[in-house]
């Protein structure tokens, strides 16, 4: 194989951040693109045991089977094992970001494919490039502007050090050829606005751009585990055994810390981390070091922030200021409150439902569906788990699961007219379970 | 005056970075651009006592007294005390980069002009992000993408939240004018090809890019004054009494402290920053946690790390790996190691003689130009420095002087045949002093 400079720099990678062990057997991601078709090859040249799984977005109508059918040939070529995949992206992602819905399906099926093996993506030190100057301007901080991380779980970058032209070098020389994906060339999506009006220009600066960028990334990875270690030490040292936090070992941080040991204690509560902002967690140092022993913050979706002398706890919303009730309609997918989402459908007739902790399948015969809503626990809440004892309380039930008093309003109860149906973390009246005549699938899920 | 939105920018700027007290004197920097004269005007309707410094660069011919002009009439009509100063760049740069020299003269002599008060300079939230792609773009480090800071020093940037429309939106509001320097609007320099051809895709994608940057950089400076002070600690705990610092203290840090407390070991050595590569650093740790316990690394600019068994030394190179010597001639400017330059010139007759302390004079009458050259100290090296005591061996005087052993052989010397002409950090043998005739004057920098 020819162009020894790009499999040089795959297992300099490689070695240098331990992605493989020798002959190890690895699943390529494949497009058919020229970065992960250079990746098959080079991993193959070194001795790996290669197979690779194609992902079929069916997003571009005949190109998407052009490439699906260039890597089949390509895998047969090379004797490389191919599983192919097909999703519905476009249903997928109903109106959400195409891109981050075909990025996250693509990960969920690679490692389903990948059955415990390491799974091996072919992004570039452009990719890279273009990341960090996304997640720049879009104020993604610190963590955003690292970049790509070489390994991530299972899933490895061998091309990460390796540039797009050293790539297309490599392919010209082995006389290799590759799909192209039409939507790279046009500028529609930003990474393409930075990947052809912005990378010539910073490349023109310095040739080199591409791999400060890389270098910065490692730095940056390096502080943030320096930080992000102290901050969890900082957690363990404050948490007490009822779930709230002492404010001393807070207090006893640098900012840098304090702020990050504040995200993760609102993110070990249960709060959506995208809309905490800078501002809420400079609210929280005001919180810690308040005069007032009791003082209270607002948090998003519903959750608060309380002083309790010399500790704090936050939690969602505390009693008293219950989520106000919502009717419910099939199908249904909505939000409830900021914290929790209801979706409703009927299932199928020989459709298999697939038991969840908050997935309930229900009869449609034993609901009234006028009344149907989603609302917060009431006094008089009963409900019936078991075949043995009787209906107990809601009270009693949410007590025995150790649910904190400041949590329980939060907790989604269906119910309709007759009485409590299903309940967030608690389970279904067994009165509800289904029998032949249709079923009712209520999902609740965490925003 | 109009367009409350840039004043208010800058009260708030002004007062979350404590840069000035209510009706405090200051100094504004000003160009007759677009953004320091939106400068002057805030600072002035905020209540500051302004006064201003005018530089003229004298780089761009009739346009700089242009500006000057402008600026002597801006002032003038507001009724604020202007200084001018001039200073020609170019001929100080030679050959240098202008923009690079013409920073550090500004700065100097805004300093100067200061007398005390605060300084303040017009960047603005452009600039910044400006700032931020370069040094990420040269590879600068988390420092260099951290940007502008809003106070350094004496120096304050009242408008770093402001984003250049804004400026031009007051000035266009207020019926303000200003001049525009024609080097802006072409491509010549990096800055104005990031500024033309980059920050508008920026935008493009996210209208707040500019604030985007600014809260990154504020994020990675408060990390890096965490990560800086527990360096700090770190270098305290393990300095001994004889230079040397204990390895313990370090193995005992988390890379990004230990690395950070390499570095600013390194730069208390005497070593120049600006070629210490991250390899060194990563060379340095394995030092640390080397076996062998003499184990010894060669640095840039002839500095060596060795091991003392439990305990570490940066120095310059030690005894027995002695520069070689280098035949000088006269006119002559360049480098015996990495860490010394010397520079020989024959001084004009009626030339003024500037001592400093390594700058010498000698007569070159008493030289043989044949023989003359830099080199190591060798045995025997005798140098005669007051008309009182005789000649003394160089090894007593280096010691007298308390230059440590391992330094002594970096020192240059500048001998003949008959023997030594001056020593670095030492002085000159008296019987070389100049009398009547032709002087050659002898400079030793470090690098």
């Amino acid at each position: 194989m020819r162009n020894n400079g790009l499999l040089r720099s795959a297992a300099d990678t490689i070695r240098r951040f331990a992605m493989l062990r020798p002959g190890e057997r690895v699943l390529v991601a494949l497009s058919g693109g020229a970065d992960s078709v250079s990746l098959l090859l080079v991993l193959q040249e070194l001795g790996y045991e290669v197979r690779a799984f194609h992902l079929n977005h069916c997003l571009r109508g005949a190109e998407s089977d052009r490439d699906e059918a260039f890597c089949r040939a390509l895998c047969a070529a090379r004797g490389v094992p191919l599983n192919v995949g097909r999703c519905d992206i476009a249903a997928l992602s109903q109106g959400k970001a195409v891109e981050e819905t075909a990025r996250r399906e693509r990960y969920r099926l690679l490692e389903q494919a990948a059955e415990g093996d390491k799974i091996a993506t072919a992004h570039t030190a452009d990719d890279n490039l273009e990341t960090v100057l996304f997640h720049l301007v879009r104020g993604s901080g610190a963590k955003g502007v690292s970049g790509i991380p070489p390994v991530r779980g299972a899933v490895i970058r061998p091309l990460l050090f390796a540039e797009r032209r050293e790539i297309e070098a490599f392919l010209r020389e082995n006389g290799q050829d590759y799909v192209t994906d039409s939507s790279n060339l046009s500028d529609d999506y930003t990474r393409n606005r930075l990947r052809h009006s912005v990378l010539p220009v910073l490349r023109g600066i310095n040739e080199q751009a591409a791999q400060a960028a890389l270098r910065l990334g490692e730095q940056l990875r390096q502080d943030e585990a320096c930080l992000g270690g102290q901050a969890e030490r900082c957690l363990q040292t404050a948490l007490r055994a009822d779930g709230a936090y002492l404010t001393a070992p807070f207090l006893a941080c640098h900012p840098a810390v304090q702020g990050r040991a504040l995200r993760e204690a609102a993110r070990r509560a249960g709060m959506p981390m995208r809309d905490l902002a800078q501002t809420h967690i400079e609210a929280l140092e005001r919180l810690l070091s308040s005069a007032d022993p009791s003082a209270q913050l607002d948090l998003p979706h519903g959750f608060t922030a309380r002083r309790e002398y010399e500790a704090f706890r936050i939690a969602p919303r505390a009693c008293g200021v219950q989520p106000a009730a919502l009717p419910l309609t099939v199908p249904f997918d909505g939000l409830w409150t900021d914290g929790t989402r209801v979706k409703l459908r009927k299932l199928e007739k020989s459709e298999v439902f697939y038991k969840t902790v908050n997935t309930f399948c229900a009869d449609c015969g034993t609901i009234d569906f006028a009344s149907l809503c989603v609302r917060a626990r009431q006094t008089g809440d009963r409900l019936r788990l078991t075949e043995k004892g009787g209906s107990r309380t809601l009270k009693k039930l949410m007590i025995d699961r150790k649910i904190p008093a400041a949590e329980r309003d939060a907790l989604a109860v269906i119910a309709d007219r007759s009485g409590v149906i299903a309940v967030q973390d608690i389970g279904m009246d067994l009165s509800r379970r289904p029998g032949n005549g249709a079923r009712l699938e209520i999902k609740i899920e965490r925003n």
